[in-house]
This record gives structure tokens, sequence and C-alpha cells, in this order.
């Protein structure tokens, strides 16, 4: 199961600034599943510990989502990209705000973590074309 | 493509320690896909500053590493794992230490790169059939 | 008095991963105090602001006693440890379990506190007695 | 123009994602002068030690401007300014770029540094031209 | 006279262990607004997830306060900065307890925030009477 | 064994700024032991990958102890102490110094962190002085 598993994402990518030539949005995307999660079990706990825990982690886990955001905007995404796709610059700028205190920071709707969700799989379905184009 | 792709992972999954119920081996096999990279970077560029810079964003990525597996080790795998897997302890162990000082910590070789992705597909594989098992 | 102190701690110790060869249980057990110590004061408080930083400090000491845990495991125990330890293994997991979502992050109970300062004594115990055969 | 644009910094801000709504780009002003000024060292001194160690804080630095920008980018300018400032996304986009690898990550080349300073004067020139327009 | 102190201010400054030799309280200063902007926010929300995420948010500000001022202390002032002004210690330490616990880390109160900002506005005059004696 | 090597250290402390109330200069002594057996083992080896994980892996142990020499001459000590130890701020003004540019970030000469490790023990010494007096 675990190599039909990774044929799938056959060059399956992250990041460093060296840079090393490895991206993958799944960091971002992972990192929002795990938001959304959180906001979930928020709703389902009326414990203010465990709410203040939530709240944190939450906070914690947004900005990892801001952080494997910008390092796609600035690091992998280079000038013809953003002439190939006009809406790119705002499609991030629109994910990574998602992802601060006016989207998920801010909220514990989960309905914000699915909102970040989206525009990510947006951000992935345009890394993916240009992943391919450049094979 | 992008739906298929994601079809394929339908779970993917991450990690914080609230817990949110998220985890995926695949945060820890793309930092040491990163870490392969910069490894094969360094064979091919002789320049000292750029083998400095290599050596320092290599020893960030394997830490990223030994610190994804951790969490999978004391956050996801519970005693019943380590029962059904009694290997599974050291796995993990021989893992940290693949990204550690005698690993590709220590070590500017590429194989010592694919050695820590060999593992960490082995722990994968693991951590896969685990999910499968409480589906 | 201070020199006798540091008599009886001669080779205290710690780590990185040079590695430069210095290890010591007590930077966990340290942070494992203070952990303790902040359930303490939580219980001793109701000022819901007093909380809210009790739980978020609580959170960062609780996840430097699980790093301080891994390096300790990852690092300085070697093959030959988990064989003539058996219980080694679990015994770690255990630790960084009890200093998690499970211990001394999701409660505020100064007994999950105290569980964890067992746990990590039992580790020093072992560690010392590695030294000591060692030396 | 630089000195009167500073004449005006009379509030300087920063920022935080609450929001606090304190902002200013002399965080990434002040990171990117320390770039440059450790690009200077760089050059003037030839000890391999002491290049090691300027490289290695070099890329803290720029990943700090990095932050910093970011921070502006996705907290502080909203789609009006966007659309008033038709080329910011690009400005910032360039300036994050000329702090990584293509720029003073990269490079130990003072003119990197100076290159993203003046990206930043640039940045800093809009930024309060918005805080005048909205006062 | 704090519009006249930033007068000054032409060269602002910050640091970095190489070291760069750039320096400038206005990296501290900057986290004490933020710090105080979000008491005052907490004073007028009284929604408890609101307030956990400003608790939250002030305690990693306050100690960014903490750790510039720190940088001043241990690595821009020398010993005859201490002997010409013979109560820069005590400023200083009195300044980084203002962003603890019994300053701002520990209060919601935006008078806390501005004491701070007080001590810091102190520092920063006799930082560049330094600097213009050295010029 | 392990019950007597506590007996010796009865209320070895940390902290964390709740305040939890538990600090030791242990902490600041372990890493400096760790930034000795570094330059130690730099000395010992000319291989310039090592080397230079060496310089930044000292980098970040010297940077830790300045960190635990901030938080006790922070949050630990108050004004009594510091009129009953008129050279208390010099004392760890020199300290944090021995550890930066000036000291064993900038050298790697075993000397330095042996010099570090001396002022560290006149604080240890003076801060089990005042736990005694407050007993
Ligand atoms: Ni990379
Ligand atoms: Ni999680
Ligand atoms: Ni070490
Ligand atoms: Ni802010
Ligand atoms: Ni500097
Ligand atoms: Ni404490």
């Amino acid at each position: 199961m675990f190599s039909r598993l990774f044929a799938s994402t056959v060059t399956a990518e992250a990041h460093c600034d060296l840079p090393c030539g490895v991206y993958d949005p799944a960091q971002a995307r992972i990192e929002a599943e795990s938001v959304k999660a959180i906001q979930e079990k928020y709703q389902g706990n009326e414990d203010p510990a465990f709410r203040a825990r939530a709240i944190e982690i939450k906070e914690q886990r947004s900005e990892l989502v801001k952080h494997h955001l910008s390092v796609l905007w600035s690091d992998y995404f280079k000038a013809p990209h953003f002439e190939a796709y006009p809406n790119l610059h705002t499609l991030f700028n629109d994910a990574v705000k998602a992802a601060g205190a006016g989207g998920t920071k801010g909220s514990n709707d989960p309905a914000t973590g699915q909102a970040l969700l989206d525009l990510i799989a947006q951000i992935d379905a345009i890394f993916w074309e240009t992943k391919k184009a450049a094979a």
C-alpha cells in the first residue's frame, strides 16, 4: 500500500532557502487541517482550560500555515508564474489573510478553517500545474 | 488533476499536541527529501560560502526531521501499536539517529539522506497500516 | 559551599548534536519541576488572566521536557543501552507522553507533574548507571 | 529622500497578529542594515571561522527581513492598498526574494544588501503614504 | 520629549552578535508599543477567546522587549558606558522587569505598558548620547 | 545513587516568567560546558565541514547561556540582592559578554569557554547564598 501512496505524489516537495528545490503545498495544507480540527474540538468542549490550549495551539498552527505559504510565494514562484497566473499574488495574499487575525487565528469557527483549506487547494492546483509544465 | 492527487492521500495528516488528531509522516519525509537534496547540491558545489550555508540549513532540516519523528513516536503511536510492532521503538530510534550527528547532520553524503528516507518509509508504512486498522 | 555543590555533579551534562558529549537529565527535570510548580500556582489562583498565562507557559515548559527527553533518547542512549535496559524505550515513551496532551500539557493537576518527575527520575537513575559503567 | 522619509516616522510602528495595529517597516529595514553590515565585515575578514559565523548570522537576519516584510504584506496592507498601488505585490515579492537565496542569503556582496534596502525604502514610502491617507 | 528624542534617530539601528555594529532601541520600543496597544484592546473586548489570544501575544511581545533590551545591555553597552552612567545597570534591570511577570506580562493594564515605554525612552536617550559622543 | 545525587542539589531550580519560582544556574552552566566541549572538539578536528557545524552549534549554545543568564538577572535577582552584592550587575554583564562575540561566540579557544564557566560559577555561588538566606 505504501508504494502506491508514494506513486501518486511522486515528487512530493517542501523547501528551504538554500534552495534545495524541494517544495510541497502539503506542508501548508497539513497545518491547515490541524487548524480546522482544533476548531472542531474547540466547539465540542466548553472547558476553559481546554479552550485556552486550543486557542494557543491554533495560533501556532495558523502561523505555520502563513510561513509555509510565504515560502511558496517568495521562493518557489517566479516572475513567469505570476505572469501566467495574474491572480496568484491575490490568491496568496487572501490565503495568508485567511490564516491570520481575520481568519483562523481570530475565529474558532471551522468554516474559517475550511475557507483556508479551499484557498490552499487552489494554490496547490496551480503549483502542480507549474511543476508539470516544467517537467 | 488536483482532486485526484488528494484522492490518494485522503486522510493526509500532521499533528499538534492538543491533540488535533492530524498526523502525517509526510512532514518528516519532506524535510528528509530536502536534506538529501542539500547533500547533493553540496557535492556539486565547492564554493566554501555555499557549503557553509548548506551545512547550516541541512542541520536545521535534519532537526525538523527529528522533531516530526518524535511527534509521531510520542503522540500518535500508543502502547497497542508498540505491542503489535515490536521493532517500532528501535525503528524510530534508528530513524532519529539517522537524522543526527551519526547520520545526515554529520555527513554530506546523499547516501545518508537516502538511508534516512528509507527508515521514514518503513515508519510511514506502519503508520498507514495502523490508520487502516483503526478505520 | 559552591565547590561542594559542583563536587557532587562532577560531570554534570547536557547536549547538542555535534555531539559535544555533554548530556544531563537535569535539563528535563528542571523544566518538569517548573511544570509542577505552575500547576500548583494554577490551583491557587482563580484569576482567568493568570490561568491563561499559566496554561500557555506550562505548554511551553512541557514541550521543553519532551525535547530534552527526546535528545537523551535519540542522542545519548545507544543500542547496547537499550539491550541492557529492555524497558528503556517504554520508559522514555511513557515519559514524553506524561509531558504531553494526556499528561502535563492537558492537565493542571500537580499529580501529573509529579508523575512526570517520577519517570524522569527513573531515566536519570539509568543514565548515571550507564555513565558510571562507561567511566 | 531617505532622511525626509524618516522625518515622518514620529510614531514608528511594528506588529503582531492580534492585531495590535502597530506596524513599522523599520523592523525590516534595521535587519537589512544588519545584513549589509555583515556583508561588509565578511569582505574585510578572511578568517574562515569568522566567515562561517557571518554567513550563519546573515542567514538569520535575512530570514527576519523576510518575516517582517511578510507581516506587512499579509497583515497591514489590504485590498484597497493593492488596488491603489498596482505594483505593490510585485514590490513585496521582489523584496522577499532580495532577502533570499538569490539575494542576501546567497551572496556576501554588500550590493545585494543595498538592493534589499532600496526595495524596503520603496515599501516604506508607500506604507507612510497610506498611513497619512488614513489619518 | 518623545518627539525630540526621535528627531535624532536618523540612522536608526539594531543588532546581531557578529557583531554587525547595528543597534537601535527602536526594536524594543516598537514591541513595547505593541504590548501597550494589546493591553488597550484587551480592556475594550470582553470576549474570552479574544482575551486568551491577547494574553498569549502580549506574552510573546513582552519577551521580545526583554530580548532586545538584553542585547543592548550585553552587546552594545561597554564598561566605559556603565561608568559614565552609574544607573544604567539598574535602568536596564528595571526595564526588563517592567516587561516581565511583575510588569506587562503579568498585567493587562496599559499603565504597565506605558511604564515600560518610559523606561525604554530613558535607555534610548542614553543610547543616542553615547552614539553622538562616539561620532 | 540517584537519591544521593539529588540530595546535594536539594532545591535544584530553573525558571519561567509566570513566575513558577524555579530557577537554577545549572541551566546556564550545562550549556557553557557544552560550549567548552565544542571548542575542544573544534581544536581536534580540522575537517572544514565539521568545523562549520561546530561554529554554528557553539553559536546556539552560547546564545542559550546568554538567555539563561538574562533570566536569572532579570527574573530571579531583585533590588535587595543587587544592594547586597554591589558587583552583581557587573558580574552578570561580564558573563553575558563572555558568551558573546568577544567571548565564546567569537572564539574557538576552550580558554574562553572556561572563562565563561568561571563567571557562571561566581553567579552560582551568589545564587545559592541568597537561596540559603531566604530559606
Ligand atoms: Ni529547500
Ligand atoms: Ni495536532
Ligand atoms: Ni552537545
Ligand atoms: Ni501587532
Ligand atoms: Ni548585529
Ligand atoms: Ni518559571
